[in-house]
């Protein structure tokens, strides 16, 4: 007998228990930071009697942020809409462990690494940086999409935000590694951890719903939407929390010139792995990505346009090569069911990433960067500057990531296993009817009611 | 004999005739601001030979503009497109009375509260409050759609714009209120305005269309689009005007906060009120967002996060209980037809937005704010600060706000309820065929045609 | 026997071709600039010590460069989604050729006006000039919509792109033309380019496919997402590369009110002309748009709102009035088969826009714009001010611009008639299934097998 989806009692409570402890622990620990009370933000002087309205970090932030918060929204919501039936948990599910996970995320990355005299503090910085705490959490997501209830959903965000900024903690705080669009932070970390989670959840009957698991025309056209914001705000997202100046301004164009790339790189190799050399929506709404996920490290350094372009079309290229090539074999061989792809948009092209930044750190000198390294190297400040043990250093960041990822998804996983959640069966994956109320009729019936041509021409008449 | 709904006089004449009037009043009335003409920018200096290219309010203002806009014409249009074939009149309609809108509340806020020597003064400021003006009459309009035609709904705007203006001088001007984000000017007026008209409106037969007023599976992800961006784009809508610096700052803080507490609450209690568990689209569409209006006046103060969260939390709660409790007996008792539940949405969590703020308002002191008091309160920097006495101001503004919607809404309902508008009859509401040219094939008939596999197959050898 | 249109070889040939000579290029040519390199970034004072954080031009410019690549990448792109087969081609080809004009704009841009030392410099601004380069050829795109392989596309854009590069050239340096928003250099030069050379590609069987040449009910919700943020974000995309301060603030405000008042002539219009008075979707989504074209010149100008309401009602007016007489005219007459009807949103009104703007250019004076005289004409520092002979010169470019585009794509058209891009047959235009893995079956039979109510009862119980 399967077990009840039922979510009326689990999943408002869930919610009610999970919103009133953050509003508890918000009470006591979180506060306005100077850009953001109305007391500090004139008390607490730069350089001058009063400090100018430009000088709140508001005015270099906010605009980044909102960029980030549509791609984490509308980016990451719509890009998993391309399953026939599962829209509205893809964009739905996706708003609501958002929702979540940013307040918790707020608190975590807090607690581990913001802490004031005893005070969380706020601002627009702490907004993206939850916002990418959140993102990450939304990249596992796609790997167990379909197959999981909201209340698990729930139950692997509150691990995984937890242990992100953990992770966080080690590479930024204690190994000082760079990181500011998250190639190992966010994808790398996101994509093993839900890669994990997947496969400690197999389901060896996944394919009684597979006639469900694919798309259809216009779900691939509302998934289109996701991908573009995506590729679009990309720059932004990469750039958001790099040091003011020359460091954010080279962050979003290096950004792009990797997309741009990666992108001719998914089209030429998405006609070349097909038979009739058709153009597959799965690498175009996905591997064109990789290129703003490679250049999540070495991004605000001094890649160069050429660099960048050259990273893009590379991590395109493993990208969709992945999609055709290595993904049926890790869910045969290695019983990972992917939904969306995750190891081939973020796992992969994470990993490129931090090791292009681990190269591109190692090679980091005075001569290039000028005074200029110390903004992207805080090291660099200290005197203590040594570009090989950075890039050692950055690579460390990897394999702990890794790690990590890997044992975090382990042990979420066996939690997330226990029959308590309402998880769908084998044979009702990938359906939205399940957790909502789907309208019942197909528009096709619709239309041949309405009104007929002769009734509307009485009406304009 | 039922009213023809033939357009093709009224709605060229009436839109002629209007831009005319529109140009002609621009003409004579409305000029460049400082920060905007090429000859005054530096002619007035500010304190130093030439200003520096920063302080032009551009910079501070139009990156939150463009976020309203987005709110305005996507987010507005793109919500009420849930219903099965009314997509073309959501988004296409509000685009027209929205386009309309925004430069007769030009004139009519310069008029009102924005004239200098005789001539209304224009920069990106007067734009957001022109675009804050036109959201109020989308409000109502979601009260009415599916029941009225473009003609009534230009000749609304033409009326709620005006009062709008009146009202927002009353309660800013001489009440010296605070509602940056319009929980009272946009939200309250802008719902029961449109609740009276709507009342006034009133069809008895308006079961003869029930079958089209609902939505089908596409319909309801197009008008998530609009949802997510309104969701977005919220922490902007409420600091777009407020002052420059932390001000600013602290209310996209705040907004972003009381919406993902209020979308944990909207998630909660919409399975909490169904009786299989299953998530209501209508719930989520709407009742997430209650959490933005709610801290419309309050979130420029010092409301703190967990204050914003709590305030989110309460505003989602009535705002699904709202959709599942009080519209149906809206409708049956007091004969409102709201099609898209702005009482809930607006309407309520307007009301609780002026009231948090009466309250906050009143609790302000300067061992708080510190010298920020001033940057909130426009009043404290007379000295004559009392905090009582905002707080009561505050009260008589959301009585006066209910009091001018309300009567505005029963005038301008009347004068729509003239037989002269080509409104659409009962039996042909919520149908975009009465004043669209509707593509007649449906999609399912054009894939069997398009091409056979074969065919394809011969093409791609 | 028809040619192939098996993309197996050719689009990724060329694709890698070209990305690997961008690559190349980019390494010897493409350098950072001063705001962008970590090193040159304090090297280079301006007047202090160091340099502020806010005075790099990314604070003042990225912004707005990331609503004019909302307007690249989903306003074009969705805004072709509006055929009913067509809507993978559309955003998909919209992606691939804009990612790679942009890399190509990129290097023409800079190697015909932006050399510094046999170096290209990039950043924001050129960032912002590529993309407007890519508009062009967008636009272009629309001419031939359908009836081009992604192959032909590509090669369209080498050559476009290099042609843009040097019209742009002819005006901005060596005529010293004004058009920041490119009334000439974007839409009339990329209209009439495709005007030509879908002329060049005339099908006189064409009508073979005209069965799949028109929209579906959702096919057009989909356009309108294009339209919208197109509309929203004109003001932005006329203002990205005006001077900072005044002449930035006051063109997003000329095209905010130009556009304002096209909507409400569209409208007019758009029933005026239909026996019915029903409006009709390929008018609002495209003439609402033409009111930010035709201010593309004067916007910065001191064109006054109510000159550009007058400038954005004109516009609408002959793009409606194009729409519906015009097209067919020059579709049976000159046999110019413009898919999109580019020639009514980017045809006529850049001619209008041109025209405009080299009126007001002879109309300005330094009475008028005082010491903003400069800041808007370039050679008004000079203190060659002639404002007869700058309207003359504007006059020219508009003559040049037509002439480039016309024998540029008279060129371009006969390239791309070779019978080796495996271009579609006039059976199989406006098919997304000849280039693109298209899911096979529709949605309606899947709606009946998910799952029927009693599965769902049991399961939520």
């Amino acid at each position: 007998m399967a077990e009840s989806t039922n979510m009326r009692l689990r999943l408002p409570l869930l919610c009610i228990i999970l919103e009133v402890i953050l509003i508890i622990l918000f009470g006591a620990l979180v506060e306005y930071n100077d850009d953001t009370h109305a007391k500090l933000w004139n008390a607490n002087k730069s350089h001058s009697a009063t400090r100018d309205d430009y000088e709140n970090e508001f005015y270099y932030r906010y605009p980044s942020f909102q960029d980030v918060h549509v791609m984490i929204f509308v980016g990451f919501g719509f890009l998993m809409t391309f399953l026939q039936r599962y829209g509205f948990s893809s964009v739905g599910f996706n708003f609501l462990i958002a929702a979540f996970s940013l307040q918790w995320a707020t608190l975590m990355q807090g607690f581990f690494h913001g802490m004031h005299h005893g005070k969380i503090h706020v601002g627009v910085t702490s907004m993206i940086n939850a916002d990418f705490c959140t993102g990450s959490v939304l990249i596992s997501f796609g790997a167990v999409l379909g197959k999981t209830s909201p209340v698990q959903l729930l139950v692997m965000a509150i691990f995984e935000v937890t242990l992100f900024a953990v992770n966080e903690f080690i590479l930024l705080s204690m190994l000082g590694a760079n990181d500011a669009g998250g190639s190992m932070t966010i994808h790398t970390f996101g994509a093993y951890f839900g890669l994990m989670v997947t496969r400690v959840l197999y389901r060896p009957n996944l394919d009684k719903s597979k006639h469900r698991n694919s798309s259809v025309y216009h779900s691939d056209l509302f998934a289109m939407i996701g991908t573009i914001y995506l590729w679009m705000f990309w720059p932004s997202f990469n750039s958001a929390i790099t040091n003011y100046g020359d460091p954010q301004h080279r962050t979003a164009l290096n950004t792009y010139y990797s997309l741009a790339a990666c992108t001719l790189a998914t089209f030429a190799f998405s006609a070349l792995v097909n038979p009739e050399g058709k153009l597959d929506m799965v690498h175009i709404q996905n591997a064109a990505l990789a290129g703003g996920v490679a250049v999540g490290t070495a991004g605000e350094m001094m890649l160069t346009p050429f660099g960048s372009m050259i990273v893009g079309f590379l991590a395109g290229t493993i990208s969709v090569l992945g999609y055709k090539y290595l993904t049926p074999v890790l869910e045969s061989k290695l019983k990972i069911q992917d939904t969306c792809g995750i190891h081939n948009l973020h796992g992969m092209p994470g990993v490129l990433g931090a090791v292009v930044g681990a190269v591109t750190s190692a090679l980091a000198s005075p001569g290039v960067y000028g005074d200029g390294l110390q903004r992207v190297f805080a090291d660099a400040e200290t005197g203590k500057w040594n570009p090989q043990s950075r890039g050692g250093f950055q690579a460390i960041s990897l394999a702990v990531t890794l790690g990590m990822a890997l044992f975090g998804g382990l042990v979420t996983g066996f939690i997330l296993k226990l029959p308590i959640y309402g998880a769908p069966p084998d044979t009702h994956c990938f359906e939205d009817g399940l957790y909502w109320e789907v309208p019942g009729e197909e528009e096709g019936h619709e239309l041949n009611e309405v009104a007929t041509p002769n009734e509307m021409e009485k009406l304009n008449s």
